[in-house]
């Protein structure tokens, strides 16, 4: 090795030894005859000590010369500081130096390598390498390693094996668009990347595999969102001989693992909320719980009772929902602060009509934006309803159903935000339950699986897939942690002519369900045991854990949102020679 | 849970418990009233019975109704067997049925789920889900869940952490074929899937990873010879800081961990041997070194005393090299025997011209098939030379230094697997060192890096650069067990000035250089630090420790040698749809 020891490891109990480390240099600081390195490495900073007069002046020489980020190698004894630094671990010593090398000069990074950096987006993706230096992109990659780890050791420790399945598989129709590999060998054919390794750890069940599980990459052509990545890695779980609530166990067992073993965190219960009680009490079926702020209906679909129509307010008369948040204590809002809220709400990301408001005033009276339609006494009505106290201001959309609980989500959001209710450092969980089997696509003008095609319906609801589509709900279940959707999984049909009936209702001719799924359909022929699993987003995991919105900061090589890595400049474009053994043609014109 | 124990669990102690066990018929056997089940998991095998007069009537007519791999769900009383199986974990009880329920009928399976099966390979790969049911496959596999999880044990022990490298990159000319994916969002570009993480791990160093690993799916888009697989696997590793010594030791330490915790074999340790030594003596730069029967030189390039020429022979006097290996205990070889030993040389993927014997009788006679050109005198100092004994044979080929040596390697291979000196039981490592860095091909009429553009020369030889590039040796080190290559590394280049004109003699000119891997180069000037690594096969490594040839034993999902996974029938024909939106055509004609 060209060191001895880390930049992290010298204590004082070293004191008087010979060590040789190596590293970078972070900074030099020369001060009357006595020059200071400060030499980084992953583990630590070490303080390197010359002092006139008692270090060789060629070794000053050499040091003088020395730049940020230069690689070097420094023998000499440790000795206790004049000066210690409380703030790091090796802060009690510091390396007289006896020999220095540059193992490698620098050139001037085109931004600080250090905590707070001053470089752009841009120039930290172009220089990734340089950006993976600083201290808290290293932390998210090491934390990532950790996830990893204790992942795997709860799942070796329930009896999970891991089964690596194959990343060139077969384009199927279904979801989300394929990244497709021309096969040389099969000329005019092309292998897909997995957008998850479903088939095959369902077939992984039926050969007996009992418990599967994989820390695996997948792959969605899809266009990118803002913190959409073309490739992610899930965490792949399935199981046999299981209902729905073993799987709900032992993968809340898991994230209580990882609470614990990683953040020192003891979770609680992980509550549980069906779709439909997401959907009317938060707008969502991935709804924020770390702060209260439930929907109350004014006027609407269940049960509730209208309090709303009736009284010349043509808007709520006319709308199908009435419903609203109570944000505590935001009465004082400001006519001005209202008109803003207002404004963003009819911002066409959330498209509202409008914003009604009621102000509960300190002083028991209340104030709304519809004061011309409704009474103190109907307000009144409504402030019990929402169980607003004074001080509290109701913030109300009506509309269609469905758009206004998603109006008021993103609403709700919002106020979360400005009242400071969503810390990062604070984890709140659901598991969301009985999602529904089909959703119907209106441009498509047919019915669409809501996880995938091998969901299994709740037994009790099958009769409903020759009566009512839409009312079939699935043995299908997300974790949600603080309004992010970490996981989702099933369990599966395991039995041919359901699945094959699945697969007709979602419009597969009964020879497109054969050539693109026949080989699962015969494997339910041939002894296949009941299954369910579930699929954990590890990027998104992570980044949660790390208390950032980005899944960017927990990935080591990135893309942008044009799906590009800009460091290494891909894609390209690749040699005639190649495109003419792959027998395939670029049918984009010259530039 | 379907069942409350495996049936690979259940002792006698626990005899009087009330159970239930899920999973597939292996077998029935109904002789006088006694219905007998093998009830088989992935844990093992449980038998349960069923009684007349004492079961009631319904449960014989399912338990009778039971086909070989229906999955069925069974209750009942364990109790002590009358007759005990002393074969299996489970043998001493079995499960007196109470209640019985078939989870999902099988059809017959179209060959038999067994040890010992009557499926062919072509009909295995296309059930490939049934085979995984038989037990020596799904050991296979359990046994590289071991290997990768006893991998990350020892890694994570040294300080790695695994980082997960893209596997949408850039597509390069030199190596091996890339498979490449275009890009939707990028028209008319296209990324690559990696061959190795090569240049993500080196730059990984540059970021101060300083120890870096991963467990990672590599493509080659190669003719498939048997057993190679366009997806495989490679355990890739990388340290900063280092020399070769340090990297050698460091995996040596992991192939001894592993040997260790799952074979339970302490591994003497591993000698090492030059690249020039191995060809030399074994005509290989992988020899098998369970045995020994070296290459012996009559006449050649090694400073060899000439025993050879000058005595009529032509076939000799002509040669380059004479060269032989001494098979002990052979002598008995008859005449038939050596033609057909001779002919099997001579089978063109051998090609050699000839082969020459000489037996060293029992008697101390010496005959060969040249005695018209040698005398007993000079076969005797040839036999002092092989250091043969009475009872020895002595094999000799002639030629062209290295289409001899490699002729004589196959050969020695062949007379190792005849006198059953290869026990797949039996390990024999080997590191091999000195590789040289470059190697000329005549038909390209350049020289291509014998590992990889990235390998560094050794420091002494660097001044060869400019004088004699044959001669330049590389820091570079593959580690050999059996015969096998299963592991390669190198110290690589960090400096951008040695980078450049490695590329330089490879033909890059500079812009293709900088196009390819500028990247890299730019890293190097921002601080890289001296590093090395290495990368296992995963796949042969696993196949190694399993005692198999044959690496596709040890993949869940392998492709058969046209690249297809016949179960799934990938690749496939796309859509227009799809090739419309990633702006390709087929240039396959129609069919």
């Amino acid at each position: 090795m060209l060191r001895s020891k880390t930049c992290g490891e010298l204590r004082l109990s070293d004191a008087n030894t010979t060590v040789t480390l190596a590293g970078w240099v972070q900074t030099t600081r020369d001060k009357g005859g006595v020059l200071w390195i400060d030499l980084r490495d992953r583990y630590g900073i070490t303080q390197l000590l010359l002092e006139d007069g008692q270090t060789a002046p060629e070794l000053f020489t050499t040091a003088r010369s020395l730049g940020r980020e230069f690689v070097v190698q420094a023998t000499g004894t440790v000795i206790e500081r004049k000066s210690k630094n409380p703030n790091i671990p090796t802060g009690e010593i510091e390396l007289k130096v006896t020999a220095l090398t540059v193992l490698n000069p620098a050139k001037l990074p085109p931004f600080l390598i250090d905590d707070d950096t001053d470089g752009g987006d841009d120039l930290r993706m172009k220089y990734r390498y340089l950006d993976l230096r600083r201290n808290p992109v290293r932390r998210n990659l090491e934390l990532r390693h950790r996830m990893a780890q204790q992942t795997r050791i709860y799942m070796d420790g329930q009896g999970f094996i891991e089964v690596e399945t194959p990343v060139l598989i077969k384009s199927t129709p279904e979801g989300a668009r394929d990244f497709v590999v021309p096969s040389r060998m099969n000329p005019g054919e092309f292998y897909a990347l997995p957008q998850s390794p479903q088939t095959f750890k369902q077939l992984l069940m039926v050969s007996g595999f009992d418990r599967y599980y994989q820390i695996v990459k997948c792959f969605r052509d899809e266009d990118l969102r803002a913190d959409r990545q073309p490739e992610f890695t899930q965490i792949d779980c399935e199981m046999s001989f299981v209902e729905q609530e073993d799987v709900l166990n032992m993968f809340e067992g898991l994230v209580r693992h990882l609470f614990k073993s990683v953040k020192g965190i003891d979770l609680a219960e992980v509550p549980r909320m069906t779709y439909a009680d997401a959907m009317k009490l938060y707008g969502s079926d991935k709804p924020d719980t770390r702060f209260d702020m439930k929907f109350v209906e004014l006027k609407g679909t269940f049960d509730t009772v209208d309090l709303t129509s009736g009284k010349g307010f043509g808007v709520f008369d006319s709308a199908e929902l009435v419903v609203g948040i109570n944000a505590p204590g935001c009465a004082h809002y400001t006519r001005k602060q209202m008109d803003e809220l207002t404004d963003w709400v009819k911002r066409p990301q959330i498209g509202a009509k409008g914003l009604i408001y009621v102000r509960y005033n300190e002083d028991g009276t209340l104030k709304s934006s519809v004061d011309k339609f409704y009474s103190e006494e109907d307000l009144q009505k409504w402030a019990v309803q929402f169980g607003a106290k004074p001080g509290d201001l109701m913030l109300i959309i009506s509309g269609d159903s469905n758009k206004a609980r998603k109006q008021l989500n993103e609403l709700r959001l919002e106020m979360g935000n400005r009242l400071g209710l969503r810390d990062p450092n604070v984890f709140s969980t659901l598991w969301v339950l009985d999602f529904p089997l089909l959703e119907y696509g209106e441009e498509e003008a047919r019915w669409f699986a809501m996880h995938h095609p091998f969901t299994s319906p709740k037994p009790e609801d099958i009769p409903l897939l020759e009566s009512d589509l839409g009312a079939v709900r699935a043995n299908a279940y997300d974790l949600v942690i603080n309004g992010t959707e970490v996981g989702g999984g099933s369990i599966r049909i395991f039995n041919r002519d359901l699945q094959a009936r699945m697969f007709s209702i979602l419009g597969f001719s009964d020879e497109e369900a054969k050539s693109q799924f026949g080989f699962l359909m015969d494997a339910f022929e041939y002894g296949a045991p009941p299954h369910g699993g579930l699929a954990f987003g590890f990027d998104r995991l992570c980044s949660l854990f790390g208390g950032s919105d980005s899944i960017r900061d927990f990935i080591a090589f990135p893309k942008n949102n044009s799906g590009r890595d800009v460091m290494i400049d891909s894609p390209s474009e690749i040699s005639d020679k190649q495109l003419d053994e792959l027998k395939i043609a670029t049918t984009v014109p010259a530039k």
